[in-house]
């Protein structure tokens, strides 16, 4: 089994189990040493005032003891607001909403032209809005209440009590990347009357089900390292034997020392792990321009890490180049003296993806014999029992797209709802999951060959190149032409 | 505080309490004896097969108890079916499922001409479907999982299910009356990947929040009456103030005898309200023909009821005409010897909207002064802790326009969805809740002058009216388009 069922961009945390040197099974840990510094420093980068939300944590029961109440955190920021003006809302996905708003520089830039109000909500249990406070993650008891429908109506109710607060006649524009993104495109869908559009950039509504082929992701993953090298592929596909054979004939302790693992690893997938991640995450964060997603990485890390693995000397080892490279990902800073590959915080407060993809959010992916990772299949069965050990629960595998459909979007949609652009980037492999040709005149895809996860609603910089100032551009437009046509109907 | 809050076409079920007779609240308890009898008769009148199907308990959190099963009818009807064929089901409302399918023969009526499979499922909590069996009612912690929004995703895993078994590329019609056409309606807005389209038969999607004046429903019936009659109106509306004046100055004693009633009548307020629901149910069931839905009654009820008010001697009281004219409803048949006023028995399982009506089905109604009512007020504290007081819990009174919308439904709807038919007749109260205008060339409004509760669902009979005729045949007619359109896009 793959790199299965995973987060929007972070991998699946289900950790190894017993099962793993039989099946070959395994799910990579988290690794993420730089972002742990930055959730040290409490100050916003951003201009944004936080606040709180009363809200119910069940809304689909009207039971006495779901009467309880957490309070969710929002942004807001009414610099430029004015009375009527349109209401921009970032439907916060799976972290910390800081995070996000700080990632989300396109709407803070826009938002003058539209004279904008903007909110970020934050997702229900994710940073600090946790209906059990720090009991929140204990059990099922608890985690039940995480999942996608009760994060929409949380949105619903929160923007329907502001809008009455502010300003009835407000157009609302929900705005969302990644995970994010499907919450803000579901959002449209099931709450029309709440929100006019959506923009939906790096939406992988389709990673459900089979409606998307289950190898697409990591053959995306492959084609962005393929195309900045034939032999950077070559070798990385190579790799993964030598490492095997390496943890066999020298072990860990070797192991260890060639990956400068700060502690002695426990397992050979935690360096294969390791390495996956790095690449994984890169293909998606491919980013134009520098930038400090994910880590901190320079213009196209992939055609850079590729530069590192074509760059050593003949006789080099496939594992050395490929742990070079991977070391561009951890370390393109060169702050780290080690690498913590056994025990990654998770400084982002992202684990609760891990329940949800135990539960609703089940993407079967595989690698194909072409992969540049080791061929895997889906082996549902071996999930459901992980997650059954895990949590007590089973997956429910179909429930998404009977929730919100996918299957035949084309035709559902061709005559059906409106207002909503899926933006992608054809370098990010969550591309291929999501919608990439225009269904309707209003329900429009934005593709851009070079583009990486969600790179559209980063900040704009001097170095943009024009196909992403041109993505932009034509964003802004079509919601511009939304916002005209609300107010016409209204006359 | 009128007849408030209040099922689709049963009123609301709260009985009187000691607030009653200070602030003039009164909530009447139904009484339909006929309807005992029918229940009584196990064999189904129609030719439907009843099947169970394993449902999920709660589809929005995954808590490990939440796995709990429960069976939920639904009757079905494949005579006319071939693979490939259109499904039309039924979205079972506040009522045993026979009930519906029983007096929804329009279905049965045009299923050879689109070679339909016929589905009704049964609402869960209501006739058999009971997910705690007879425990199911004990109180809010199983009744909190009875809400439209769960009865929505019910009816999508079963439909699913269904397709996912018989045939993928079936489109799927959804047909629903009252409460159960409000729930068509939003099963297409919220389904559209399920389902194609919805007829939704009088369905007060709007009867909610303040977008439906609040004294809408009660001067329809007035209207209604006085349309008949103005004499009858006047007769009705002065009867209020004798009955109050028998029962302080005879008693209840003598207001038993002239009532009828097999027992001693508790409190005028139970002879209040008999009347009250007489004059309403008659209202709503105004059907061109004989017919027993609610229960038996000639052709235009409303209109024999007034005879029967016109015709008295001119000395004789307003009491004893209308008690009269309320016989005609409760006693068409001439089977009852006297009137089970006091004790009626809810012959359908129908008394589950009282605990809808206090959660999520809040629809405030008033009487204005010109009603044929006493004039009254919606006080939404005394409802709201009478709730509380009955249940544990509190309404929340702006959730269904949360969740579904209705606030500005025509800007909403104008750009969004489609394959509506919401459709009317302007005698039934409820009509006036409901959408009575076109919103777009696929969300489509029929509504007839003299049409009464969803009477276009009834079978066919030789004494329908042309206007009945002719609303039937546009159903036809939109819903062979909209199949049409599903086979072209598909090519």
């Amino acid at each position: 089994m793959a790199q299965s069922p995973a987060l929007l961009f972070l991998l699946l945390f289900i950790f190894a189990t017993k099962t793993i040197e039989s099946t070959q099974i395994f799910f990579p840990r988290a690794t993420h040493q730089s972002l742990i510094k930055q959730a040290k420093d409490p100050k916003l980068s951003i201009p944004y005032k936080t606040q709180f939300f009363p809200q119910l944590l069940d809304h689909f029961t009207f039971q006495p003891q779901s009467s309880k109440i957490f309070y969710q955190k929002y942004l807001i920021n009414d610099h430029y607001w004015e009375h009527g003006a349109p209401i921009f809302v970032y439907t916060g996905n799976e972290g910390n909403i800081e995070w996000f708003a700080e990632n989300t520089g396109f709407m803070l830039d826009i938002a003058p032209k539209f004279r904008a109000l903007l909110v970020f909500i934050e997702h229900r249990f994710y940073g600090e809005s946790l209906p059990f406070g720090k009991d929140s993650y204990k059990s099922a008891k608890t985690l039940g209440y995480l999942n996608s429908q009760q994060a929409l109506a949380d949105f619903a109710v929160l923007i329907q009590s502001m809008k009455n607060l502010l300003s009835e006649v407000s157009p609302v524009l929900v705005f969302g990347g990644s995970y994010g993104g499907m919450l803000a495109a579901w959002f449209r869908l099931k709450y029309p009357h709440v929100a006019l559009g959506a923009l939906a950039s790096s939406a992988p509504i389709l990673q459900f089900d089979d409606i998307t082929p289950w190898t697409s992701f990591y053959d995306a993953v492959t084609q962005d390292f393929k195309d900045a090298s034939q032999n950077c592929y070559e070798v990385i596909k190579g790799s993964w034997a030598e490492l095997q054979a390496v943890s066999e004939q020298k072990g860990l302790a070797e192991l260890s020392r060639s990956f400068r693992s700060c502690e002695n690893l426990h397992s050979m997938y935690s360096a294969r792990n390791w390495l996956w991640t790095a690449f994984v995450y890169t293909a998606m964060v491919n980013y134009p321009t520098e930038a400090n997603f994910m880590m901190p990485l320079p213009a196209y890390p992939v055609r850079e890490m590729c530069k590192i693995i074509d760059g050593f000397p003949p006789r080099a080892t496939k594992l050395s180049r490929v742990v070079a490279a991977a070391s561009l990902y951890y370390n393109y800073s060169r702050t780290e003296k080690c690498f913590k590959i056994e025990n990654a915080t998770d400084a982002h407060g992202l684990h609760g993806w891990d329940w949800q993809a135990c539960t609703e959010m089940v993407m079967p992916m595989t690698c194909s014999k072409d992969s540049m990772f080791p061929p895997s299949t889906f082996d549902y069965k071996a999930f459901s029992e992980q997650c059954m050990r895990k949590y007590g629960v089973l997956p429910r595998p179909h429930w998404i797209t009977t929730e919100f459909g996918g299957n035949r979007i084309e035709q559902v949609l061709k005559r059906f709802g409106s207002n909503i652009i899926f933006s992608n980037g054809m370098q990010d492999p969550w591309s291929r999951g999501s919608v990439l040709k225009n269904i309707s005149a209003s329900i429009i895809a934005l593709a851009t060959e070079k583009g990486a996860h969600h790179v559209d609603f980063r900040s704009a910089t001097k170095e943009d190149p024009d196909w992403l100032v041109e993505q932009r551009r034509q964003e802004v437009e079509i919601i511009q032409r939304w916002i005209n046509e609300y107010h016409s109907d209204f006359k």
